[in-house]
């Protein structure tokens, strides 16, 4: 983490996003001059309530660095001149929250050439630019802000450009990442270290998020799922408080934020330290889908045809366990292993869970790819989550059971012995290289450790 | 706990909350019939992400009980019949998420007459009913909702008939705000005992955070203040992460949410077990406030006197220590206390922190009633915060340091030994009744006490 931490004492590369996604518009429209225009998140009250929702505006983040709210941002193309503006003092708010940032400590945090005042923003973009375009985003900009100036309006590539250069994340974006990383992997551990004896979801839930904020993750990535038993089943499980009492094993899918970047864990472990026979052979798969899968990765790779190989382990797996039956090239063509693992092999990861600039394709009338967050190739540099999972859910494996040509591959009696395992899914966070991988997930997934752990806690 | 988790085991009064709305109409309008309508919460992303808005709409859970999203209410005056409308069963979220609750189970949860899908809502407001008045709440009636078949619309009296009629709970919301009390307690005693230890204050709010999830409150109510040393000043603090080494006190205001009732409680302690004599000096006036003006409370008590009352027992207090001199019926009516005390003494608490119906003015030419939040009589079963303070922050002490007005009062040379102690609040949450209050917070508060467990710790 040395390494890490070294690349965080510096700024959050904010030009150097700002000149990506210049260079984006300029691709698409070659005699791009003009002014980038953005604005941060707005203090605004949760509705019949007084609390504000904190969370910046990820395209703001990408282009400042700033998380505080009610910012502005500009960017000048042709003089490559980023200007921040951010809040005024308010005298009424000092009473209560003390002196805001002033324009010099913000200069001196966040990597743009000037700081100005919010209240200098509209004057800013009204001074006479009869030849250059303004790019905004779309419902992002305020009521007192024209563009008349400006020769030209679009609201449309400036979010489809930071979109696309969001994909591959520079040193400083994967340091972020790694940090994330190095706090949920704590507290993955602390949960490991505490299942046996907790007796319901919610202390677990409790803890890992203890662990995040205690660390430095003051937010989670996403609402994590603590599934005991057959709850694991359930892709989007939400409840968290069932008791653990008489159930096999946890699935923990949980990750926290930092600096606006998430991580995106999941580790599956038996409850009492010792996998069931059925629950390691169904481990034992996923991780050889994982280990394979993760094999694969290396710049250029065609991320559906790791997807399928991930199913062809799946097939082969299930056969093995006799919990699917036939010809393995009949069942991977009829998608009958879809029933067993429904989602997508990973998606990118960034300052959003589901980071942007996958192109999925949610209308892919083939199953097996539909639901899939990334299509084609990864580049270098890009960070994307590998977690496979299989799962014994009776909502989504009934239909199959009804369905002639899925039927025919599924042994019911075998089958039935496998529900209790409810389901398994191991999920790390993967660099992307030019001659392969990196994986910035370090949480432990050896069976024989994770059972040593459990077992002595 | 007993009795409240009896009271508990039943339904959340959500009839008797109809009725009681309804009868608020009924007074201002004798003539009312009619229906009420309610909406709940929208699913709904985050701007720029794919989490959903989990909180429920205050005003829907008044009159249902039900948190779920997407769900619709009706209420007929005039046949004294509650409908709530469920989301349907939606094929490709079972997939993800499991069944949905079903009408029969929603019937046998929710204190409601009939329950049906919200595919049938619209159909059900569009039946003819020419005599009667539909009564909603503007900005929360979906496009796809007509009132047409109405003969009169009102979008502002129901808002305001359920503010008021929230003042005033009964014994199942009081059994809820204990609840939340309860488990705030084990939280606030669980950072007590690892205050002396703890690097930082993040490592106390991860602690927080953990103990209320872990005994049943997934949410805080408000985002809590965790304010070592000066930053107890700040009244607004939320930074909650910086080294508790070298800081004399803890200021820590945060409560837990229970099925939508919120707590709320501030204890302030000494981090290495023992106040220094300024801090406990000024312990002690705010324990002096805060039990005087408790022991005020009953029904009908006007809240602008106990606020008064605060004041008055602060300058005596201030007087004594000599930080302020002259005389005290002076310094009461030249408001200098504001300068130590500047918010308001308490609010109501409810299914909001800061609920509803506290009728305040915060354009009040009297800076020592501008910030109250509730202004007149206090009625019984209404639930009131306590929570005098005496801060040294600076920002705010300062304009009063340069206005002859209230510099006469202030003895620099004896206020620049108080910075130090940051800022003391003590917090407690009261129930009023007809004879007199229940104070429905068990923290600790007295000093001998969180110095022992503190120093034993």
């Amino acid at each position: 983490m040395e390494a890490v931490e070294a690349v965080l004492t510096g700024k959050y590369p904010a030009k150097n996003h700002a000149r990506r996604v210049a260079q984006y518009i300029k691709k698409k429209n070659p005699d791009a001059s003009g002014v980038l225009y953005l604005e941060g998140q707005k203090t605004r009250m949760i509705e019949d309530n007084d609390e504000t929702h904190p969370r910046q505006r990820r395209y703001f983040n990408y282009m400042t660095g700033c998380p505080l709210p009610d910012a502005y941002f500009t960017y000048d193309i042709t003089n490559d001149k980023s200007t921040l503006f951010i809040p005024p003092i308010d005298p009424e708010s000092v009473i209560w929250s003390g002196l805001p940032l002033s324009e010099e400590e913000a200069l001196a945090l966040y990597d743009v050439d000037v700081v100005q005042t919010s209240n200098e923003v509209a004057a800013s973009l009204a001074r006479p630019n009869p030849t250059a375009t303004v790019y905004g985003i779309a419902d992002q900009v305020s009521d007192h802000i024209t563009f008349l100036q400006f020769k030209s309006t679009d609201l449309t590539l400036l979010k489809e450009a930071i979109e696309e250069c969001r994909v591959v994340k520079d040193d400083y974006e994967v340091a972020l990442t790694k940090k994330a990383n190095a706090i949920s992997t704590i507290a993955h551990t602390a949960v490991l270290k505490a299942v046996k004896k907790a007796r319901n979801e919610r202390e677990l839930e409790g803890l890992f998020i203890e662990k995040c904020i205690a660390n430095g993750a003051r937010e989670q990535a996403y609402h994590g799922i603590f599934a005991s038993g057959e709850a694991a089943a359930t892709l989007h499980y939400v409840k968290n408080y069932e008791p653990l009492e008489g159930k096999l094993n946890l699935l923990l899918d949980a990750g926290g934020e930092y600096s606006c970047y998430a991580s995106d864990i999941t580790r599956t472990f038996p409850i009492n330290g010792k996998f069931s026979k059925e629950s390691r052979a169904i481990y034992d798969i996923v991780l050889e889908m994982q280990h394979t899968c993760t094999n694969m990765l290396k710049e250029g790779v065609v991320w559906d045809d790791v997807h399928l190989e991930a199913h062809k382990i799946a097939i082969d797996g299930l056969l093995s366990l006799g919990v699917l039956q036939g010809d393995k090239e009949d069942i991977l063509k009829s998608r009958t292993s879809v029933a067993f693992f429904p989602h997508g092999l990973g998606h990118y990861l960034g300052m959003d869970t589901h980071d942007t600039g996958g192109h999925p394709n949610y209308a892919d009338k083939d199953t097996m790819f539909r639901y899939l967050r990334v299509r084609g190739k990864l580049p270098a540099g890009s960070i994307i989550t590998v977690e496979p999972g299989i799962y014994f859910c009776r909502f989504i494996i009934e239909p199959f059971l009804q369905d002639p040509v899925h039927s025919q591959y599924i042994n019911f009696d075998v089958l039935n012995k496998y529900w209790a395992v409810g389901g398994v899914r191991i999920e790390d966070n993967i660099l992307i290289t030019k001659t392969g991988y990196e994986n910035l997930t370090t949480a432990i997934k050896d069976v024989a450790e994770m059972e040593k752990i459990i077992s002595e806690s």
